[in-house]
């Protein structure tokens, strides 16, 4: 089941910058787990900002809720969370 | 290059029918060339909206204007266009 | 897996009163079967307003996008739709 | 009497983690005292955010007020407050 | 049971002036009897716009949906509805 | 004259409290005062809000504007302020 | 006593093109008149909108709604109204 | 060649009393040169507001930019800056 | 003087197609004169809208708006003006 | 390839003034290398803010993310990027 969920990242200026930075890396562990595990199935930056647009595929909402939820960096986030499916003119019946 | 395109469909009620079924055959075709071209990566629909969420790849700005411009369905969507890029935490080369 | 739909209904002035009592009563049948299949598990009335907030328990995503779509209402409804999960300190297993 | 309550916990960035923990602790036992009571009828989390979507039962909206004030975790909420009523379509009386 | 309901009114240009009229007088005198009632306690108009700001006595949200809903010129009006109570610091018990 | 504000409070977390608390005092002093002289007709609050909505009686702009300004807990509102008139369907000459 | 009033002008395409010179024309008539008498203060077209912001000059919020009201194109304008008074650093008594 | 600013100010609390004032003295001085020569024509307090609506009368955009960036109390403010022309309708050929 | 202007263009499903043809055409013209003499500076596409930004270098804000006005698809266009001025940072000391 | 970029500057109050100034400089500086290798083609100052309209061009949207991310004042900046094309009206194959 697919969601698109749109993160945008606003670390305090004067953050301390070691915390910041062991939290960053935890973020990137945690995601490429997930990216290797298929749940989150896209990832792209949004040019001009610290923001991402992401695709999950997950067994349920409350799957989905515990992902996000767990992020290292969920604290300093803004999350847009839309539910889609799959397109009916669609070639693919998978469309990944 | 990746951008991400949000569509909203809007026909207004009382529309020709026969017209309004010509235009999203023609759409469906359309997006089904650009789909096995690779420009249309990926469609998805938005649960509970007549609208979609797409990624494009082009090889510029005027190639996707040209596409979106073109589609049978254009004077009826309204439109946001998002510039993308590869996030530097991807496992994969080209996130598709 | 739970739902809120927010509907709100907008029938233009001086549409078709005959069709659009038809289509009512349609939406309505509609209404009450999913009621009684636990699909459709709430709907409150928005005070003062043409609309409604509902709760739906459907299987996947998917499941919703075609229940909302074939809605006979649906070409004059604007929706906003949630995704929900179980609260963390809810008494009940199962929040209906 | 119904209320669609919708509400977002924003808890600064570096609030005291102990302080942090007893005000939740605190807004949990509220939650359920009201929940046993019938007048927080419903509780939902909403995916992706420290928010919920609450369905209140209340005699007034003065009682509603007082409820909502006094939460532990009310300094940090931001909330919409919606009025309802019973849906006419609906084949529940009372439509918990 | 007090509520704010503020009603902004929409006759579209070229609307039949004689059922306008007819739609006016009728809002009128049902305004009018809610007031006399004491239902519809206060009406002020709104400097420069088609539209008021109202205060109802309702003894529950149900009847405050079925007077808004009956209002002869409902179906041009865009309403907004805020729940109020007695403020503590009021030397009224009963703020009329 | 006649005019609505629609004050929203906000006081800081972690705001001295006995400052606040004195705050609020002079705030209802200053508020009862008002109200006994007529010039600030109707106070509510709004539910679930640290806001409220009243309704002003002052014989100028700048009567209505010092008012405001001298308020103890000025700095900590937002204010909207809406001119308001008598309506013409009213029965009562002077609503109060 | 002073308002700003910025008023946005919408005349739909296609509207009988003599019924709109004779609009504006009586428009235009009844500013000067305003004008003349002092109560229509300050016009100023807004550089690319069919729009202007005023200063109207009046002796309380009824004379300014009744004014605004009457306007010949008072059905085609969206008009936003704000209450000012005269700053205390002006080193005019009479900010005209 | 007129230009209307809206200036809100928003000092934060617990600014430094002194330091607050010294820069209101010299906002209302700067402010009163640029009024006697006929360059800030007009200034107007928002009823209810730290703000005011201000008429411009300058030789060029950068002019205006100049003038605005070095007001004592820019940090502190938020501005809206609309071009503005004569109006076909005056009688006046320099509205002042 | 440098001034953006970003014009969304919208003609109706349904025009005459002959119609929007001529003043398409005469935009075109009017357009190309005013780039001819370099009071239309600049112009680009929007990717995906009917729609352009634009850099206007005008002597005053009244030629800039009877150029708008007068543009042949004006009356099919929404219009956002941004005064504009030179940068300090610039190295050149008339950006075109 | 062309990108219009608005860019908001917003550097706290109390922020420390040498960094501030340094961090100026080197934005300056890198600016000005940006202008001389015509990547950002254009820069002009919004009139009254502490914000500037630009244009960039490109090879990639990777080129711009990274220019954008890698500005000394990034950390104190709200963006909004915009894709743009060659507009079919200009007389200029390459509109600079």
């Amino acid at each position: 089941m697919l969601f698109q969920v749109e993160m945008d990242v606003n670390i305090p200026i004067g953050f301390d910058a070691e915390e910041g930075a062991r939290l960053k890396a935890a973020e990137k562990a945690r995601f490429q787990d997930l990216q290797r595990a298929g749940t989150w199935r896209h990832i792209w930056r949004v040019v001009g900002q610290y923001a991402n647009v992401s695709i999950f595929d997950v067994a349920s909402n409350a799957e989905l809720h515990d992902i996000l939820m767990s992020l290292p960096l969920y604290p300093f986030m803004t999350m847009r969370v839309t539910a889609l499916c799959r397109h009916p003119s669609s070639l693919h019946d998978d469309d990944r």
